[in-house]
């Protein structure tokens, strides 16, 4: 078979970008059947060319001229991360005719329009495997796969570091604190986990998920985002006893006349698939008309497991660039609104410290009957000259449960109002 | 967005014909939007157009005859099943330059090869997403998304009958023929459950997720199939007790010098993620160099779930057919052996019914020793005058194992030998 050959400019050679050299490299013969194209890497722009590199990065391609080695690409590969310069060279590859492939989730989920725009225009093609879930194919999925069918709602586990801080503070009963602590000393939370604890990495990820499952403009600023820096020992073990483990769930679902789309600490039962989800892995769970549940996990990160990712855009991306076609197009056609955090609707829990005394139990459940939320559990434990109670709703809008925990932190029988929490399953 | 009209023809009615008619309908406008293009189904081909059918198909469209709808045809929908007509219609389709999408896992696991030239050479595009686990995108995935990858194994879960018919039997402790009895008095097993409970069904997906993993030409006659009619309640109880669960699993492995392909009932480990896939859910899982493992989960059945893999898959060949391009070929340029089934590797369990003597113990070990087969684990329970003894081995060859299965059952010691399994996880 005759091939053609593509010039391939790397951006960015940290762990993800060293092992796409790697598998560039090992696999090239491969690739040339699989896209009909030899893939040459021509160059890696990186800050600093003299900077200690795997032995197998060949010192040659370094540069710190990356406008130069965009210009004389076919396809270029984005893994700066951030913002900046990685939007400016991004717009410059579009618009010099180049295809990109990307794992800038940051970018994607604050410029997405823009870069989408832009790709439509200059009639190239934009791919972003890697900025969601690592090797797992969601965003084809998502993309393509559903693309015959109604998507009504997506959650998913997308942070490994708040994943692996939960599942340890589940299995080992540690604090927060204790349990961060020992994922920085083992490298799976960074010195400042702000971007992972604060859910800003995982809303990133469900923004660019709605984007294409909504066919619709979702940014990282649309997603009500809640972390997991208050989540308390108590509540883990709260929830154990219930028959729920807490997992820091990103979810966006369709409603009647538009989106909600929000990152929050959740109880997950223990029957739901995302509930076995442990450590470092990843799982996205699409609803959809016809398709009903699809479940699709593995690893969310890594060096490895991400250049996979990239490569397989890699590969779809060289193959249009052969044989013609490009990918969809993510214009918004559907263009639904991103509803108010207030208006998601949910099953959600509600903890109560209270004074144990008659009369109680009715003046707590006075604002829920007022406000039409219809209560579907309840759990009292006393605790001395106070007890515990443990509210589960039926199906409600998160605004009227905010209203309710408001009045009831001034009903003079309750000492304390804890976090409202969303429950799934 | 001006679009352009594309001719649909729809071949066979069925739960998934009528399913796929109601979603083009209602989706027209989604579907447009997508694929650039107006999906206009001209004709539905079916055996007797006076046959009583779902309100929503329109009768007009029905005829008896195919190859004149196929003639005026852009695109060809086959979900007639089984091998002829279907094998010649769809090659009168491809070759009259119409794309085609089918969910024949029968056909494309015995004419595999032949549709994949044909297509090619009329440079069309031919889609199976629905011949394989339903509504999960795993064609889709071992096609596009491990396209950057080397796959090393493939397991799943691909046969919902005998999915919930291992169920029954460990959840409600039945026997294999009460359990069939209740899948087919629920309609989840045909009268006729051979191609199901005898492994043909899986065999043929196994065989066409092979081909496209590891691009090489697997038939369903090159898979070493095994059934469930001879699993008893009292093997599904011993594995309980030693904390597995029977499935039937579908696997092919990549070997140094070929590939290995079967289907067998197999201990599955219940920490394993395939142990929890239950009832009529598929699951499929990949390893692959890179991504490492990734689990596809979903329904593996049913008129909606099995329509959406079609549509994505009309929307895909609809996308090719305005814009160009066109879908990965399937000519196997690896064209690795399926090697016999005896050189498939994995760890086995055998179990002995013994007489229960001094020395018994050791006449049973030697013949492991002697093939080379080292054992991992041993559990002997004495059963009155007699014993039995479940060994497990470590990773070796099934040839091996049937070598010794052979010899143990003339040792005058040992009064049964009992099924191979291979375990998993």
């Amino acid at each position: 078979m005759a091939h053609v050959d593509l010039n391939i400019a790397l951006l960015g050679c940290g762990t993800v970008g060293s092992e796409v050299v790697r598998l560039l490299a090992e696999q090239s013969d491969d690739f040339a059947e699989r896209c009909g194209a030899r893939l040459n890497l021509i160059g890696i722009a990186v800050r600093d060319v003299s900077a200690p590199r795997p032995d197998h990065v060949p010192r040659e391609l370094l540069t710190d001229d990356a406008e130069s080695l965009i210009e004389r690409a076919d396809l270029v590969i984005e893994l700066i991360g951030g913002l900046e310069p990685a939007r400016t060279l991004i717009l410059r590859a579009l618009n010099s005719g180049a295809s990109v492939v990307t794992g800038n989730k940051a970018l994607l989920a604050t410029h997405g329009p823009e870069l989408h725009e832009a790709t439509a225009r200059a009639d190239v093609d934009l791919y972003y495997e890697a900025a969601v879930a690592g090797a797992i194919p969601v965003v084809y999925a998502l993309r393509e796969s559903l693309a015959g069918d109604q998507v009504t709602a997506i959650s998913g586990i997308v942070n490994g570091t708040t994943n692996y801080i939960l599942d340890e503070m589940t299995t080992k009963a540690l604090s927060y604190e204790a349990a961060l602590a020992d994922a920085q000393k083992l490298g799976f939370a960074e010195a400042d986990p702000s971007a992972d604890v604060d859910g800003l990495d995982a809303a990133a990820k469900i923004a660019i998920m709605a984007s294409i499952a909504f066919h619709s403009r979702v940014g990282i600023d649309d997603v009500d985002t809640r972390g997991i820096r208050e989540i308390t020992a108590e509540q883990i073990a709260a929830a154990t006893r219930e028959g729920y483990v807490i997992k820091l769930l990103a979810t966006a679902r369709r409603a009647p006349n538009g989106i909600t789309v929000q990152v929050a600490p959740t109880l997950v039962a223990r029957t739901h698939p995302l509930a076995s989800v442990s450590g470092a892995y990843n799982a996205v769970v699409t609803e959809s008309e016809a398709a009903g549940r699809l479940m699709f996990y593995g690893q969310g990160a890594g060096g490895a497991p991400t250049a996979s990712a990239v490569l397989s855009d890699v590969v779809a991306a060289a193959a249009k660039r052969v044989y013609g076609g490009h990918a969809p197009r993510e214009l918004p056609y559907a263009s639904l609104p991103v509803l108010p955090a207030a208006s998601a609707r949910g099953v959600f829990t509600i903890d109560l410290t209270v004074t144990d005394q008659p009369g109680v139990l009715a003046s707590i459940a006075e604002p829920f009957a007022r406000h039409g939320v219809s209560i579907g559990q309840v759990r009292q434990d006393a605790d001395g000259p106070r007890a515990r109670v443990s509210i589960m709703t039926h199906t409600a809008p998160r605004g009227a449960l905010e209203a309710i925990a408001d009045e009831l932190a001034d009903n003079p029988h309750v000492i304390a109002v804890g976090a409202l929490m969303p429950v799934e399953g």
